[in-house]
Order: structure tokens, then C-alpha cells, then sequence
């Protein structure tokens, strides 16, 4: 069994508006050594025993967990040892 | 200067239908090996140089980032050096 890490964000070129929201919130609330935040999104997936396991996670990035046109993303496999 | 990379996801206990959907969505899709997801949220922060800067951090991601009732967080620090 694997558990697999996901890492989508933002492409740099794109606005992220919630990511402002964030900023100004801490801001307000007197982090003003905050310089910029970017917001992202992390999934976990539980993935049973398979073939070409990396193929498939990209695969799985490429065609629904991101929108390559506007994301990036990244992904981390660990072999779970089941307890 | 800091990267601040912060993860906040759903605590065990808490059902996840986000990440309900994703599963089936990826099993329509013929990755019937997926057998768990769970969705969070990925964020990055850029602090300027500043004291106390991992307490700072887990006082944004209690009062702030995480909802401390239903999420649990997590948060890495690295210095950056400014090219």
C-alpha cells in the first residue's frame, strides 16, 4: 500500500486573490512580517498495490487533481507497511 | 528571509465528502486502486527576518490558517537567501 502526497499550486504567474485575503487578514492581526502567501491545496491518496504507480499518480495529477493551465503540481510516493 | 510551508489537514475523526468525490470521480476514471483521499490545504508564506518566528508561525496557523476544531496543521520553516 502507498500513500501518496499531492502538492498543487498556483502557477507563479497567476493572481491568487484568497492568498491576499490571507495576507491582509495577518496583517490586521499584526503579522506585518508577512510578505506574500500563496495559497495551495494537499491531498492524500491511499493507493492499493499497483503497476507503474508513478505513471499513474500523474496521470491522476494531469487529468483531474490540477488544472495544468493554471497549476502546478507535485507529488510524493511512500510505501505504507500496513500495522 | 523564510519560506514558510504550512499543511493543514482534516483530523481522523472528521468525514471528508470532498474528498468522497474525488475517490469516485478517480474510480469512474479507472483508478479503482485509489482506495482513500483526503483533501487539505497547501500554503506558502514568504516572512521577512523576524524573532520568534516558529512561535509567530504557529500562532497564524491556530488563530488563523487552521480551524484548530475540525484540522490539525503542520509547518516546515526554510531560509531563503534572496538571489
Amino acid at each position: 500500500m502507498y500513500k501518496v502526497k499531492v502538492y498543487v499550486t498556483l502557477r507563479e504567474s497567476v493572481l491568487d486573490p484568497q492568498g491576499g485575503a490571507v495576507k491582509r487578514a495577518l496583517h490586521t492581526m499584526d503579522y506585518a512580517e508577512v510578505e506574500d502567501v500563496r495559497i495551495g491545496k494537499y491531498m492524500e491518496l491511499i493507493v492499493k498495490e499497483t503497476a507503474n504507480i508513478d505513471q499513474r499518480v500523474d496521470e491522476m495529477c494531469a487529468k483531474l487533481l490540477a488544472n495544468t493551465v493554471i497549476e502546478d503540481y507535485r507529488y510524493e510516493i511512500e510505501e505504507v507497511v500496513p500495522s
